[in-house]
């Protein structure tokens, strides 16, 4: 490889702007993966390149195309499925130096944007017009519009907003071989052949890279009331979530905390939640109703043995706060799987009892937050590295379980995180062979050397 | 042709019990065209083949992959784009007898139902459980769930609670070849594998028949505020739907109605609002918000000019009924064409304009609805037939005019009506010649005999 390898930076070189192209071991380290867990050691990728405008990254995908070397797209890293983790010959193209806003238009209520913008700074943009971009991953202050977009991302205010699937009109994507399409439309609402926007959504760099997005903005809510709720025990907690969706309300986030976390929590943040109940939801009502919907909260627990913040309590907008920028952990690693299942709504009781006792009979430890109004449950699961037997089969036979559960509730292996490199052994659990082979060979039409991120997401 | 054809019904006959099969010319004839226009006389289908379960939908895509024959998915026929138009040898795939709602899940706010499935029946027996199907599409009281599944649909109330593909879980769908697969998920959330289930969401029947569907419900709303509103002239209706936005408030419906639509109302329900001004905005304020907002709509036209219905008059209720059943037109003829462009927000007024002009440049007239809160307009042009020289010329190039005006303001040619037949030749116009043949690549792959609804939608 290494005489090909100086070719091909050569090439690259003669190609791109001299800094866009990095060969640094820190760069090459920081850029091997993402915050999903790795086993063994991170593969070096072959080069780092920063693109600052759509030039350079077709530039690229030609000289890959050319030398067929595989090139992963990267936005932040902060996926958590390894959809970036680098596991041989590859060319990083990080577009996160592809940053800029390209125009907000406040009547229209969109946004054209880089993919390195970070979701955070086009929510502060906007906000000034009165405006938001709905998706808001928990990893919104580090995590760009590109990846984003191209895992499909949720979200907390999700529940009521959409995925980022919802937000997104039209993309400018580079294919494999270089070229320059643009899919969907700069409207609300368009029909025009097939949606191969939604396609390219959630695609996980398998499909193109993303260079500019034309985002949906929507309006930010006039009035917002934080609520947090702390219940008896798990169970009551999710019947809670029942009873909201009873009185036909739809917050606009709705987090269940077990007491694991809020155990995590109170460590964090010096509080002492955990000596109230066995488990909360935190609730944020916004836009015109929500004065109305917080009433009808209250109501609605009235002779219950919830204990309920008072209007306006600062603590819970602070819990929520705290919810919408942390996964309750950080990297996983090899002694701790997060996971990422969505059920239907009606089995969460069933399915947090079936995942007790998974625990119980690994004898590993369990804790769970959850997109409640979603049914998108993330246990994790983790062991004391110092702590008996058969460590990682044990672990690895509970975070199966979890995952074989909630497809047998008629789940999915992945409510938002994506299917990336560790969740791929599971799709076959929950698609056929056909429906399989059929988004192979849309892979191989639209990238026909397996060349843009292969060997993840399908 | 007269053999083969014999020899197909004859293998049919073998494949479908014998009732399924319909060759009477007035079955023919109805299943030969939708409500779109059609030049000339129509084309007779071979045979109009009703399944009433999968198996037989699995059958008929046999015996037409074997004998290499277009097959014609059919809903009710009440698109407007021609899609169901028969062009030359085929058979019509009625699905209008697979109606059967097979399972609502209340606690889970879903629905499993068969194709032919008139979205109003959906409705009624989910509000019983204080639900709704939301997408709604003006021909909601004929219209199947399968037809809508395979245009996108999207309706009045879509503004708030967005398109079919929004509602759109997982789908059934019975290829070319007669395989059957389950593409989607089940489950709120889910992001494994590409998104196949928008792919074949708003195909048009080209990519696959829908035979069953799994949809998301969503609350019924508690509270209900309808107003309508009387404005000067059509500039100052389109300036109030900018005004509702600024006051951040999202209706369920917010429909714009022109002097000329207002005249037709008022002759069709002996009514009188023509005189009252011209142009209407109508608008519905639902959920735990409704009487806030309606406060809030109240406030910001306080000083203007706008005429105001009273809270709770019922005459607005039933203009807003009027309009969610119609599309103040009936059947496309040769001398009526209406039309479905999307444009951004903020061009409206503008567009109108053009299109005023349009319309007297070529000495047609034009009237005009618009889903304007998602800047959705249906211009109709129509010519008087007995009326000046090169009638039907003059109607095509106000028609075409007015889809590339669309078009030059950053439009669609088709917000929710889908392609057809009858704008195929426009798709060009906004999409390039590597997105129309990656779409066609897509065909060929799912459908290589190119036998599912030929010549439609791409
Ligand atoms: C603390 C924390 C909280 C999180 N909370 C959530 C959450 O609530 N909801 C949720 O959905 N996820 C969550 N995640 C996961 C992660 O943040 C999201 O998946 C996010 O969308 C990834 O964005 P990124 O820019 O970091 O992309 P990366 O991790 O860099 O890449 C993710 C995938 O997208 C591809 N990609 C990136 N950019 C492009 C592009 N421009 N074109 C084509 N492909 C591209 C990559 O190849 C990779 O497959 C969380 C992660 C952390 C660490
Ligand atoms: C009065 C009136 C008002 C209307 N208002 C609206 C509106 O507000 N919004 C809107 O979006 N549309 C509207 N339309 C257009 C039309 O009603 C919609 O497109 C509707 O979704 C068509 O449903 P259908 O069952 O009649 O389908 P059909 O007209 O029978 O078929 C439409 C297309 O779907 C395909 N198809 C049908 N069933 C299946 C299936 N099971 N599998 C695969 N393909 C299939 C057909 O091949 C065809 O291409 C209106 C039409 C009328 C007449």
């Amino acid at each position: 490889m290494s005489d090909a390898y100086s070719d091909l930076v050569e090439t690259l070189r003669r190609e791109l702007p001299e800094d866009s192209i990095v060969l640094s071991d820190s760069v090459l380290r920081e850029n091997s993966r993402d915050f999903g867990q790795i086993s063994g050691e991170p593969v070096m990728p072959l080069a780092v390149v920063f693109p600052t405008e759509v030039g350079h990254v077709q530039a690229v995908m030609r000289v890959a195309t050319a030398n067929r070397i595989p090139v992963i797209s990267r936005g932040a890293g902060t996926g958590v499925s390894g959809g970036v983790h680098v596991q041989g010959d590859a060319v990083i193209l990080n577009l996160s130096k592809m940053d800029k806003i390209i125009e907000i238009r406040p009547h229209d209520e969109v946004a054209i944007v880089e993919p390195g913008v970070i979701n955070h700074h086009l929510n502060t943009a906007v906000a000034q017009f009165g405006l938001m971009y709905a998706p808001d991953p928990a990893s919104y202050k580090m995590s760009t519009i590109g990846g984003n977009i191209a895992t499909n991302a949720g979200g907390l205010r999700c529940a009521k907003y959409g995925v980022t699937r919802e937000s997104v009109l039209s993309l400018d994507v580079v294919l494999a071989d270089g070229r320059l399409i643009r899919v969907g439309k700069n409207t609300f609402k368009g029909v025009a052949g097939y949606d191969l926007a939604a396609l390219f959504t959630g695609s996980e760099g398998t499909l193109g890279v993303v260079v500019r997005a034309f985002v949906r903005l929507r309006y930010l809510p006039v009035d917002e009331r934080d609520l947090s709720m702390v219940f008896p025990s798990l169970e009551a907690a999710v019947e809670g979530v029942q009873q909201i969706a009873k009185s036909r309300i739809q917050p606009a986030i709705l987090e269940l905390i077990d007491y694991s976390t809020i155990c995590v929590l109170d460590q964090q943040y010096s509080t002492d939640y955990a000596s109230l109940g066995g488990a909360m939801l935190l609730v944020r009502l916004d836009g015109y109703g929500a004065e109305r919907e917080e009433a009808a909260v209250r109501d609605a627990f009235m002779s219950s043995d919830v204990q309920l913040s008072k209007s306006g309590d600062a603590a819970a907008t602070r819990l929520i706060e705290m919810r919408r920028t942390s996964r309750g952990d950080t990297k996983d690693d090899a002694y701790r799987t997060g996971e990422d299942v969505a059920i239907p709504k009606s089995r969460m009781v069933e399915y947090v009892h079936r995942l007790q006792d998974l625990a119980r009979e690994e004898n590993v430890n369990m804790r769970m937050i959850s997109h409640a109004g979603d049914g998108n449950l993330h246990p994790t699961f983790f062991v004391d590295p110092t702590e008996g037997e058969q460590l990682l089969a044990r672990l690895h036979r509970a975070v199966e379980g979890s995952v074989k559960e909630a497809l047998a509730l008629g789940g999915t292996i992945t409510g938002e995180h994506g299917v990336g490199l560790i969740k791929k052994d599971w799709l076959a659990w929950e698609q056929s062979d056909e429906v399989l082979q059929l988004q192979h060979q849309i892979k191989a039409l639209l990238d026909p050397l397996n060349i843009l991120n292969p060997g993840k997401a399908i």
